[in-house]
């Protein structure tokens, strides 16, 4: 037995050992990539055990996540802070080794995989990032930006919708960075793929434009070896390497077959597969020459001190750059930015406007972005709707990746895992539109930016009936609620250009949170506010208009029917009625704000409150209760002239007071 | 000018005058492929305007349904029931024209288009129920079944994720009667697409094992014609059909650029576009020898009373199977499936047994299965997970199509679409499973099925952190809500077998909702019932286990959180309160019962009440208000044994026993 086919069996073993603790896991695709994984991480991968978060260091990921004991076992073997406790704790609460790879979790796991093909859209949003990042901040003889992105997948990834969006965008780009190891191993959870799945892949991707390493012998190190040097070689084109495996490789009576993919070898089975790959050890037990020979910490320091030396030497030639990148990497606003930011809310608010909120959006990008360097933006073929192309963007493209936006094509998914793929990476605030209801196309992709705790952003337009004559295909009922209920995401629906502002500046300052931010296609009333309210937009609801004495009743409203309520408050007002307006741009942030605030906005004492809002009426009982009211919708839009559909399914002013009556009694 | 050229500009015309009649809407789709549309329809397509649900007719499906003009023109050319006056109403309340086309809206218009690359999966779907309800009824010299579908189709559609995974599945079942018609035009909205679409299609769909013929001049008949006897001929692979088109062909100065794509193209543009395509009449005015040679009226009438014949001839020789076909194709159950189902329910109720929902819903299959041929069975690479490959299911593949269940693979969101496809066709029920979490990939198909009152069936399994070990990646939490909120869909979550069957029978009967049935990984305590409350599970909502006097507080749970609910009642009475468990399997359905039914189930006199559900806490405060309170998740799941999860999130008895405890007071 070869060296390299010895260590490679420490990842087998440990995997085999670990899910069968667990009871439950996916032993087969680890087992099945281990050769690959050898050669790559051993010979090829630069990182630093000692510093995960090494800046240029290389991504590795593994789109195919299910296969985590892959990872943990490449983590743990190469010196990362990773015990081999932590990989006896797999699938256990609170352990660092979940079934999947989460992100955070884990040192060395660079993002959250599991839902296929999302790994691999991140990888390309990381060499994307690699890429621009590259092309704005190197400069002759400063490479000082300069990794390789890696993916591992399965024949799942490539089956799913979004491998399609996220390659052929990779293809256009010239991502020649990116390099995708395909575990070719003709089995999937159902059986042999044959029955499902005859692409030709390598003809696939080479209409994508991709370079491709075809017929690749997965268990052969030296061919392996020969595919990376040769993916590496080509720095224009991204590079799929599809390598023939078996899954479950060592296991005597279960390779090959669907029964080691996602359950325990079993202890029998196990017994007999350390005997098959020679592999005399015990259960989590690893020799200290395996070790020793795998470990990556004393080169991985060797490294990153010849990259700092680099940094130094690029420090000292360009300064201001090097500061620029330090801040941008170091995820950072200007200094200037909050103050920017409060002064220009405050300039709008002093100089009303009734913009759609979708353009007030691009006067916001257009204040902020030239301060901006790291804004990433981009539309999935939706710019001239989407309003997101300010001034100062500029197409990226194969040729140039100096730019700061990307045209999507019309790839919704893809554009949102890659925004969380731009995001992990670093460098950059990315950003990336389309309408509302598309993304529903994408939806999975905007959980997981909150699951990983990512700072995305995400702008919606044309956010309710209110797009009109295009109809209910593309008229948000019940999308709005669906952002609001993700764990994690702060979904903003401002009523003005000011709330705009201030939805954008949030977004921006976001660490640990993405942001949906909602605009509306059509012109939006500009509301009055005090400087304590302007203030308080930030909070995520306020009061908008108030009662002299204490309110009866309270209309809560967001976006477009923010001015319905403000209207029907003066009604109600005028009947004698006792009423306050509670904007609420986000009640993810308002939910955030101390019990005392809510209260001051919401007091428990008033139980008659309507909500207003162009959506599904079911989300709002949360804040009016079983004896509250909602002006919404509780059916699909239609197709008509915005201005007919408001009418049609009543939401508008006499039918907010009519409401409001109805509880005053 | 050929008499072809002059036919199609009548499409051209009716569309720009619609469009600018409506001041909104996209004439450059419609302009682009009219000659197209001109051989397709008068040359090929077999229907009947006289009776557009002839079930024999050829399929036509506009996936780039923002150019609704070019089928509303052809539906009206051809003679289907859309007068002159509708097309002025393009885009304008209670319509027949709506801004995309909508199902049920348009006689001719087979399936809602907008959301790109759908209309082609639902094309898929078609053509699948094509070729499996041919191969299941069709008999030598007897081809009762034998119609093509035909898809036109964008850019747009081709950068979608769907495209992929439709266009692979449709190439590995060998859907030979599909032919599909990309026009390649070159424009998307953002410009010329050679900035974000670069793939050589006609490879890419080589490498899907489909028919390409590529470079076809989609402005000369010839050609066209040509191409689509080439599609015909191969009866073994779909066919991509690739046309050239010049986008808004005949407008001198938009044509061939994005402006003329989704933006009337102005008055005085018109004017000069009718010269340049000499159409010399009047805005929606068609001479009668234009209509005449458009007219399919007679040649409708004719193929179908043909078919009429062959029909009678097929029902003389095969009346069982005649006989079968018509029930199917009527979308009726056996006349035994009401007594069956009322039956397996009540044997269930009387033998406990306490099975995960999914073995339940596999055990429902195993009974119904049988006696309904009409079911098309189907998972996404998850049958092993999901349970759906019940015992009679045989999987259908290109060379047998006779079967009744599909390999999906790793594709929910093809899966979806191909679902409704199916169920716009016709003859089928069709089902398709995934884990609920991978909803999300296919949310916009399960919207859409709403949208046009279609009861495909979605099986949704692992339905909450219940699913334990594979962690937050895998484990929902909103989305649940988000199919509850979702218009005209009937979502059940059943907390054992007894409900699960019932939610499968609602399902089946159901002729214009779609049902989304959400089961569970583990196991599953069966409750007990009186045959009133066997009965009453079909309402969607209704008391479980009741105080003996009026209730001072009420349970509210579904799914696995029944049987906690019912514990913690027990333990409440034991206290010496009176309280209330209300099993809740579809909200939806509770909501269309009487005013009185939901009186009785939730007195409103009532306010102390507690909900129970391992998923998000929003949700439920439409039915406990501001004082109840709920037993729910707020945040994402973990990777950990279920049981540990459940202790960890607190949705315990204890935790209800607790919250109950602090209402009562």
């Amino acid at each position: 037995m070869s060296d390299r086919r010895y260590l490679a069996n420490a990842i087998r073993a440990l995997s085999m050992d670990a899910v069968q603790q667990a009871k439950s896991g996916h032993p087969g695709a680890p087992m099945g990539m281990a050769d690959i994984a050898e050669v790559l991480w051993r010979d090829h991968l630069k990182h630093n055990p000692n510093n995960p978060n090494w800046a240029d260091r290389d991504r590795f990921v593994l789109s195919n996540g299910h296969g985590s004991m892959l990872i943990y076992s490449l983590l743990h073997l190469t010196g990362y802070e990773l015990s081999i406790d932590d990989l006896k704790q797999f699938r256990q609460l609170d352990s660092k080794t979940p079934g999947h790879p989460e992100y955070g979790y884990t040192p060395g796991v660079e993002t959250t995989t599991g839902p296929l093909g999302q790994g691999l859209a991140n990888a390309v949003g990381m060499a994307l990032a690699e890429k621009t990042l590259a092309a704005q901040f190197n400069r002759e003889s400063h490479d000082i930006i300069d990794h390789h992105t890696y993916a591992f997948l399965g024949d799942g990834c490539l089956m799913e919708g979004i491998s399609h969006e996220a390659c052929s965008l990779a293809g256009t780009l010239g991502l020649g960075k990116l390099i995708a190891f395909y575990d070719d191993n003709g089995i999937s959870i159902d059986g042999e793929v044959e029955g499902w799945f005859t692409d030709d892949t390598a003809k696939r991707f080479e209409s994508y434009n991709w370079q491709v390493i075809a017929g690749v012998d997965g268990h052969d190190s030296a061919a392996v070896q020969k595919a990376i040097e040769q993916a590496q070689a080509n720095e224009q084109q991204p590079t799929l390497i599809i390598c023939k495996t078996v899954i479950g490789f060592g296991s005597p009576n279960k390779q090959g077959k669907e029964s080691c993919h996602g359950a325990p070898l079993g202890d029998d089975e196990i017994k007999v597969t350390r005997e098959q790959l020679g592999w005399q050890h015990g259960p989590f037990e690893i020799p200290a020459d395996v070790y020793q020979q795998w470990s990556a910490k004393d080169r991985g320091d060797a490294i990153e001190a010849s990259w700092n030396k680099r940094w130094v030497a690029y420090e000292h030639e360009y300064p201001k750059l090097a500061a620029e990148l330090k801040r941008r990497l170091n995820g950072e606003l200007p200094g200037n930015f909050d103050q920017l930011a409060t002064e220009f809310a405050k300039q709008l608010q002093q100089n009303p406007d009734n913009p759609a909120t979708r353009k007030a959006s691009l006067n916001t990008l257009n204040k902020f972005g030239p301060e901006l360097g790291e804004l990433l933006g981009g539309s999935a073929d939706l710019a001239g709707s989407n309003l997101t192309l300010w001034d100062g963007a500029q197409g990226i493209t194969a040729d140039d990746a100096s730019g700061n936006y990307v045209y999507y094509g019309v790839r919704e998914f893809a554009m949102s895992a890659i925004i969380n793929g731009v995001t992990l990476h670093g460098g950059f605030k990315a950003y990336g539109a389309t309408f509302l209801m598309f993304m529903e196309y994408a939806r999975n992709a905007v959980r997981m930016s909150a699951l990983m705790k990512q700072p995305s952003i995400f702008v919606y337009t044309h956010d309710s009936i209110g797009l009109g004559e295009d109809g209910p295909t593309h008229q948000p009922v019940e999308q709005i609620a669906n952002l609001r209920m993700t764990p994690n995401l702060n979904c903003w629906r401002p009523c003005d250009a000011v709330e705009t502002a201030v939805a954008w500046t949030e977004a921006l300052k976001s660490k640990t949170t993405p942001n949906a931010l909602v605009f509306s296609r059509q012109g939006m009333s500009q509301q009055q506010r005090s400087d304590q309210q302007l203030t308080d937009i930030a909070k995520g609801g306020y009061v908008l208009r108030d009662s002299d004495d204490t309110p009866e009743l309270i209309l809560i409203a967001t976006g477009s029917e923010v001015d319905i309520a403000v209207q029907a408050a003066e009604k109600l007002t005028e009947q004698g009625n006792s009423v306050r307006v509670v904007s609420m741009p986000s009640t993810d942030v308002f939910e955030q704000q101390s019990a005392d605030y809510k209260e001051q906005v919401l007091p428990a004492a008033v139980t008659k409150r309507v909500a207003v809002e162009a959506a599904i009426e079911d989300f709002w009982y949360k804040y009016v209760g079983l004896n509250g009211a909602v002006v919404g919708m509780n059916s699909f839009g239609e197709s008509a002239p915005a201005g007919d559909l408001f009418k049609h399914f009543n939401i508008t002013v006499e039918a907010t007071v009519e409401k409001a009556n109805a509880l005053l009694g």
